[in-house]
């Protein structure tokens, strides 16, 4: 008997059948004399209906008018969410992000959440009211609507529930849980019942595309109990992301690739304090997304450094390095294209002689090469041809979890 | 140089290639140095589609969700607009019911507006903005949100001209101006250059549907000039509508028909004061709206009084007036049903002889039999069969106006 946040994605909500699942889970809840806060997206294709819309308007939106445009989707799905409730015989609201309101930063398309008002929630729950909020905006404090980018929702639903104390947020989606790996690529995937924060956020960061980082990096810092559930298989347990260690003996949680990777090195750069420092500011400052760094020390004072960006912005950054070679004391720029991260996750990886060797036991076994190696307190990253990836993760996957 | 409200309707901002015609109109006025507010519609058939949706999931909607739904429509067009003036180098600023906000009360699906709040519009403007509207809604006191019913963007528009002392009010709809009848019925309509407001109200509830009457009698009230224009027209002069007296020495400023009416005559009724309350106060209390009242005294005590309703209301009312009679002590009810109102309208009526005499020939001559007459000092209504309407309309447009 406490608050539970329940969440239901832009698949969960996208007809009025569907909406008819929702509402049942949502009053199954409520009649176990819960508090009910529910977060929903806009339905199916709603938001890529908008913004191919947009799209016959300008190819380069304001940035303020599309956040205008795209937040009418999820004020769609929480008015019928809402008459679907009452009438059913329960009672319920509808907020959208300015009338609760969740109060954000001005970074349209991708803002930041800075508070959440707390009184006019818990008015309407205290009155018996089932809550049902707008995921993906906000509003920020000049009264402009704002949203908040990717998985904006999920961080909606868990950033309510770090406000509000939630006994637990329940992420509803259309698969049971989180997996050892991707299943449209690997065969016989095992569900994890349980992953840590720092694990899921691994998952998330290398491709799973279960959760948000965002969402689970709020979820570890108020310490949000997350459920990955289904909305259409009864009785899903799902998965719980929380800070429990795992009570089952897995050394690796997951496996998981990320494609289009390409990989660059700048050769000889001048090993004196600053240099790389400089390097990496220039790319910052040209918005250049850098995934992993890897520096390998020569015994002389030069050094080289390697990093990977996504294929989409390869060319601009070898156009940017080229111009400020002489800058950066740099004497070549390589580069590799169409490789993926192949990754594997766990808790006991750090701990546990030998993961890393059996992982790249899998890949030599299957006569895959690796073109970069990087490894964390609790994931191992290679890279390797992005033809070779379903392969490797394969592989991979076997080796840990047969 | 100084403010313009400009209204766009549904129709008019139907798609993207509609939207570039709506823009030149406000560029234009803009251009020429005005300050610009612009009220828009939700596009097309937007809200049919909201509302049949909504249909899906209950016949009986809450309310307050049913306008959390429809006030998308208007959010999505303002979006839209905006984007694409600043798209074309304009700046351009979009605004909902609650960003301004337009108070009203919380009359869900049919509310009035309480004020309009000054600041955030002017300081738009004052920045050089276009200000870019979203029809329809409003706000009430404890941030629900709320629209206004019927008409509602012509209401907004009307409204904020008021407000904001706009120099005029710019109608944009689809046809050009307010005509001496409906040109669907009619051949050889005329134009109207200007009419009063009083005669628009007579125009607008005798069924002319180009202005919805609360936005004429805002404009009334506050005395703010109101042009309807043509969207598509270039050079749309359209018709004034203002308190100015006509120039054009018109008499009858246009002929209208409203169908589907039915008149009810209450017989016998008792001849004492607080009677013709009491039969008027129930059918109020019962939500049926009565449109002409006739009553002829009769030399007895008792009286007869007649009355008109919408086809729609008439079982209903047959019904509730059975159920009273004894307690009216009516002695009869009579009713007539399918029946047509056709009326003319204009401000010279009450002081030329022989207007009336001039309709009843033009019905007379096609052998058009009246059900019912009813006056006021701008108008003269008849009632006759629903068949005979569109002859009767035609034989009085033409009797006037050829």
């Amino acid at each position: 008997m406490g608050l539970i946040v329940q969440k239901f994605g832009g698949s969960s909500v996208a007809s009025a059948e569907k909406l008819e699942k929702v509402a049942e889970k949502i009053i199954n809840e409520k009649n176990a004399g819960n508090d009910v806060i529910v977060v929903v997206s806009a339905q199916g294709k709603t938001t890529d209906r908008l913004i191919s819309e947009e799209k016959e308007i300008t190819d380069n939106p304001s940035k303020r008018e599309h956040d205008v445009l795209v937040s009418t989707g999820e004020q769609i799905t929480i008015a019928k969410l809402a008459m679907l409730l009452i009438e059913k015989g329960y009672k319920a609201v509808s907020l959208t992000g300015w009338q609760i309101p969740i109060v954000t930063n001005s970074e349209f398309g991708n803002s930041r959440i800075r508070y959440i008002h707390k009184e006019t929630v818990l008015d309407l729950l205290t009155s018996g009211n089932i809550v049902i909020v707008a995921g993906f905006q906000g509003v920020d404090e000049n009264l402009n609507i704002t949203t908040l980018g990717r998985g904006g929702s999920d961080t909606t639903a868990v950033a309510l529930s770090a406000n509000f104390n939630a006994e637990r947020c329940d992420i509803y989606t259309d698969v049971d849980g989180v997996f050892t790996a991707d299943p449209r690529v690997v065969k016989n995937v095992r569900k994890l019942d349980k992953v840590s924060y720092d694990e899921m956020l691994e998952l998330a960061s290398l491709g799973a595309k279960v959760l948000h980082n965002r969402c689970v990096e709020i979820g570890k810092k108020y310490n949000v109990p997350i459920y990955v559930k289904s909305t259409f298989e009864k009785n899903s347990v799902g998965t719980l992301i929380s800070n429990q260690k795992p009570l089952e003996d897995l050394i690796v949680n997951g496996v998981t690739k990320d494609d289009n990777i390409s990989r660059i090195t700048v050769i000889g750069l001048e090993n004196k304090i600053g240099k790389t420092y400089e390097l990496f500011k220039l790319l910052a400052e040209n918005n250049i997304n850098i995934d992993i760094i890897v520096q390998a020390f020569g015994e002389t004072f030069i050094k080289n450094i390697t990093f990977t960006v996504k294929m989409t912005d390869l060319n601009r950054t070898l156009k940017l390095l080229n111009e400020n070679k002489e800058k950066l004391n740099a004497k070549e720029i390589l580069h590799a294209e169409n490789l993926s991260k192949v990754s594997i996750v766990g808790v006991g990886i750090a701990n546990k002689p030998g993961v890393a060797a059996k992982m790249f036991e899998a890949l030599y076994e299957r006569n895959i090469n690796m073109h970069m190696i990087s490894t964390s307190e609790i994931k191992i990253s290679v890279l390797v041809d992005i033809e070779e990836a379903v392969n490797a993760v394969n592989s991979i996957h076997e080796k840990f979890f047969k």
